[in-house]
């Protein structure tokens, strides 16, 4: 019996489906995530560029939308056991030009900049209390990497009772493997996945 | 390169380390998730069974201990965005066989039971607490499934700064192509992966 | 200077609204808290008589209607801080009379019940989780005490950015002292104050 | 039958006492607070200078430390109700001299900066998972004020299981009366009230 069968047999990979108020979030899409010799490589460039134009929609049908950075203080006196597995992430300063959004995702005025230290976008954060003042009933979810903070951020947003879709085009990880089989997860127990294209249109 | 190779340039996968006081958490070993026809299958009978011994090594030395069982209202009052997902959570209520902790790992007088709604043991729960209260600065998880609230546990006690291990052959998960990749994640990521037997040698 | 000028000098207690869409909440009104001989006693029985009145609106009107009550486990492994300051505590346990919630406000099939260990109806559940998912914005707060258990209630809900109502008729506490001075915190800093025939009026 | 005898004959305000390891969080010291022309007055100038002593102490023994302030982005996207029951609020950001912390207890390198836009120390912040980190048991709080700030970060705080300590020369507000009743508040509920001089002997 395949996994997909025993999946199946078992009663998960329901949609949830969209609800009425979506928010964008982006997780993550900053420098260091895009360079092959920090945090970066495999598909995230191409996630970055798919991404690009489902911001411009969210834009113009005035979605709430989100941007995570992470940012550790500069004498690391936020860090702990995250950054003793993968020390390379107290690079990730305020003004360290690895934790700067990239470019073509720039945020615009009034968007949420969310500085976290941890993997989850809510962890230790207000993301929680901002999609409740903005009455956001289904979460879209892009950046790097699927397999890390795109997860991470999942699941807490299904823990919060979102309506959460995993936008497949728009997110991306270092290596293939861990991309697909998060992919896999998500999309059994956590979330819907849509391509964008898919989110535009039935947002529409 | 392989995706191993990956992780290693970036500087992922170190060691956390033991602390000086662990706690052992079981996720979820109730009857439902032993079972093919409901959560269960794969390696998780297996799990159980290791974790046997783990739990006696553990009373011995008098570890905090706590087990999780997923448990929703009889009327679903609870339920939302995850059920939805999975519909047959639903009929783990706190009544039914399925949600019952399984025999060989009974909880003893004084160990915390957690009810949870969620993947995470620390998500809508006072676990967090319990660990601040016992002075907990190491995590040993165990549980099912590995690809579900095995690895959304891990992710939410490292962002609270546990030491946290990942006992494999206590963990077990229906298929096992996620159960090998979110060992995979976790272990470059989040947790250091250990066996019980390497557990129970380095705390003695 | 009187304390109302130095709060209304610096821009204090301005109302923040009623939004679209209320939940009840009822904290605690449990029989161990109408009882002088336990946690009861000041004007908490006539806060219960006001509160059916608003039940009967809230249950006509379909608003999402949520109870509390504080429930320590039976060999109080999950007893901590709190209960080394008010060791009493302890006696709430599952199936304790003290802990029953009030018979004139018995719950109904589909209305939420809150087991919680801390003062807040948010810590350690999912309170916030459940308002998200009934879309939820504005947040009716009833219960006692007043300097307690609602108190932390509203200070939480104002954080996850819900519009919060004091419903000062329906709201008691076992001495008047500590029911005023927490009243006047509430409605300078965290709540708007509203009677219940006010809220009534003003939602219909 | 006045206040205090009701609660001790319910059985509150038994001591929680000091555990091994105190941390010290210093709630909203920045010049905002001191001002009366904003938030401050009362008495707030004194409860900083006897911080101070406290501070040095604590830095002595080597004790973790942790300054908060209130930070909202400057362009207001992550304010909500909060602010809307107190808009003035929204003037602390990042580079506001309002929100910068009092010169007498300016930050050392190492100690921890946490940024909230709510009450509690604890709400949206990582503050917990700091505690986590450190093996902290016990938590000294100083601040401001102590109707507000000091108060919510103390309710959190005692959740969290921490022995939780009112250092109460070095807490202060903008009015008297609410002063007054939060600390009797506290002191029955959730803390132990220690002047600084009485913590500095116990934990000698």
């Amino acid at each position: 019996m395949s996994e997909l069968d025993i999946y199946a047999r078992q009663g998960f990979a329901q949609s949830i489906g969209l609800g009425r108020k979506p928010a964008l979030v982006m997780v993550d899409f900053v420098l260091g995530f895009t360079d092959p010799e920090h945090f970066g490589g495999g598909n995230i460039k191409p996630a970055i560029d798919r991404t690009v134009g489902l911001l411009t929609v969210a834009r113009a049908r005035r979605w709430p939308i989100a941007h995570t950075r992470v940012v550790y203080a500069d004498d690391g006196s936020d860090a702990g056991a995250f950054t003793r597995k993968a020390p390379g992430l107290r690079k990730l300063t305020e003004t360290s030009p690895l934790s700067q959004i990239v470019e073509e995702l720039r945020p615009a005025e009034g968007e949420l900049i969310i500085r976290k230290r941890q993997a989850s976008a809510f962890f230790g954060t207000e993301f929680a209390s901002w999609l409740l003042w903005n009455q956001v009933d289904t979460l879209l979810v892009t950046g790097c990497t699927t397999s890390g903070c795109v997860r991470a951020t999942v699941v807490d947003a299904v823990a919060y009772n979102l309506r959460t879709i995993v936008v497949t085009d728009c997110v991306g990880d270092r290596a293939m493997g861990p991309h697909e089989a998060n992919l896999f997860d998500m999309g059994q127990k956590y979330a819907d996945l849509m391509t964008s294209d898919e989110v535009v249109a039935a947002t529409a």
